[in-house]
């Protein structure tokens, strides 16, 4: 875990800061392995400390013994009052905060505490940008998490009846998931039947899952702080003919953007092979989210496979990322296709983590 | 659902703001219905929008009938460009957001594309401090919630062996939520044995319950937006001498301060109740968190009963708050003994909505 701070510090170096306090908890785990609810990170170029109340004291020195578990925040010890006191300490004059993981109220706080002696200077995605590309340790707890996901769509949706209800499938799902070893899901798992599945997001109901209509199903398995994410559509029984000319352009797309991804290839342009050819089949207008995101201790994370706003950028593709690929066509009334694959860019292309098998005309 | 918009009006009117964009995902549920995982409320003194997109319009319109649909946000119109149309169509130059709830980056986007046009005012709590009488829906919620929540305790404890790890014991919590109709646990269940209950918030591993060693066992049903939480302690087993003087400490202090719950009483009152009868057991050190939290759509919301910081208040209870009365005793290396129920604050005092039963010495 060492290399992480070496990396961040290196960050900070580029960036002339002389330290951060972390305070997404994600960040923060990635960072020092402390997962408690609360706590945060102050890292300067030669100390590393976790800060946080004495419920998760004892935590923090087991799981994060790469920091300092002397500084540790006491009752009654304010966050602003102790990371003064350790910039004070250190000789810190000037302190970059997560603008994006900070809210509001709690800044006002630390800049009051703080006063004139300690410079808040906001900074947004410095660990972020670590985290978009994947270590080994990374890689291979992704890879246990895509295992289990394929393995449980494989198991459940043989075992879908036409009589069942969404939130009867994904009690099904959600317990295969844990039997076979995941922590639980890494999102409320998304079975969506029929007109339902015209909702990318759809929450699931008492609605059945019927005969001969589109059912998308979503969920991934959550394992050691990483997530994965699969999509599967299905019917139950004999679909129609629209829904097959449907199916094959989301398949199609979701294969030609998959082929695009590789290094050097910016994020917006793999969603552009997607949309141009749903939008070339008359359904440019049932395709409202990305194409895909980056994932790993969060769900969606950099880099975002999307459009990109009038005059802006995205970044370019590396080698160690992992995105999803899911392209999509969604009809009111009608219902909803999305296939999605997890992709690990490699120096010549990528590989397709997911392996369930999908419907094929 | 329109009385609480009402009620926000009020508050508005009260501290002369012509309208708040509300960002935390659960006050906006309370206020409009809508339980999508992106999306914003502009609520103005005539007025009432959603601001989400396009994956959630179908889902805003059904889920949130009260609030305008037809402002919605599109893809490619930011959330400061839909802001600044609407202030501008309704003649306000002065928006409220919620500080507590928008990060510092958020902010800046949002002032950066305001302009001079619309002053952005911090505010903080306006909405959870609705949020913390519950209305007659809420506390119906709260009561199937519990009850649910009593079943399961009561069902699996029983069921609990020796050989058991804490990770299944928790697996067994979870099926018989779900099973009993919970939409999921209200936070990861804690199950932990022996000297892992030394850590308030142990997290689940491998470890056997073993015999005669404490168990803390704190979980809830989460139902519709609402939240139930339930702790309690136990022994597979006989448990020694030691066991039953914390115990019962814990379990007498716990008693106290329910008796001292009734409007008028201010929050820290409760609190100090359970706490000094611990310190004068010996225990002053071993009790690290506070005595309770109010509890609702959030697990944790105001009101708090804990200590005050040096010079610092706290709210007296009201009719119609719910809380949880948790106090509990933690030893390194030996375990740890925590009783949590969950009560109404009614016109005379309380009425304890948790039934499970507990273990009496």
């Amino acid at each position: 875990m060492e290399h992480r701070t070496r990396r961040l510090r290196a960050a900070l170096a580029e960036t002339d800061l002389p330290g951060l306090l972390v305070g997404a908890p994600v960040n923060r785990r990635y960072l020092s392995g402390f997962t408690a609810s609360y706590g945060w990170l102050l890292i300067t170029r030669t100390n590393a400390f976790v800060l946080t109340d004495s419920r998760y004291l004892i935590q923090a020195g087991r799981e994060a013994p790469g920091f300092a578990a002397r500084q540790i925040i006491n009752p009654g010890k304010t966050l602003p009052e102790l990371v003064l006191e350790l910039c004070q300490e250190f000789g810190l004059d000037r302190l970059a905060f997560e603008a994006g993981h900070t809210t509001v109220a709690d800044h006002g706080r630390l800049a009051a505490g703080l006063g004139d002696a300690v410079a808040l200077e906001p900074t947004e995605g410095l660990v972020e940008e670590l985290r978009m590309v994947k270590d080994e340790a990374e890689i291979a707890v992704m890879r246990r998490a895509i295992a289990i996901t394929d393995g449980v769509m494989e198991a459940v949706v043989p075992q879908l009846r036409p009589e069942h209800t969404e939130r009867q499938a994904v009690w099904l799902f959600e317990q295969a998931l844990r039997k076979a070893g995941a922590e639980g899901p890494s999102f409320p798992i998304i079975v969506a039947a029929g007109s339902n599945a015209a909702l990318p997001h759809h929450r699931p109901g008492d609605d059945l899952l019927g005969e001969g209509q589109t059912i998308i199903i979503d969920m991934g398995a959550h394992i050691d702080g990483y997530n994965a994410d699969l999509t599967r559509t299905v019917v139950l029984g004999q679909p129609d003919e629209r829904f097959w000319a449907i199916y094959n352009t989301v398949l199609e797309a979701e294969q030609r953007a998959i082929a695009e991804v590789r290094p050097g290839v910016r994020a917006h342009e793999v969603d552009a092979i997607a949309r141009d050819l749903i939008t070339a089949a008359g359904h440019g207008n049932h395709f409202g989210h990305g194409t895909g995101h980056g994932i790993g201790m969060n769900l969606h994370e950099a880099p975002f496979l999307r459009w990109t706003t009038p005059g802006g950028t995205s970044i370019p593709l590396e080698t160690g990322m992992i995105s999803s690929v899911e392209p999509g066509i969604y009809i009111e009334g009608w219902g909803g296709v999305r296939i999605e694959d997890l992709v690990l860019v490699t120096d010549d292309g990528c590989v397709i983590l997911s392996q369930a098998v999908k419907l094929s005309g």
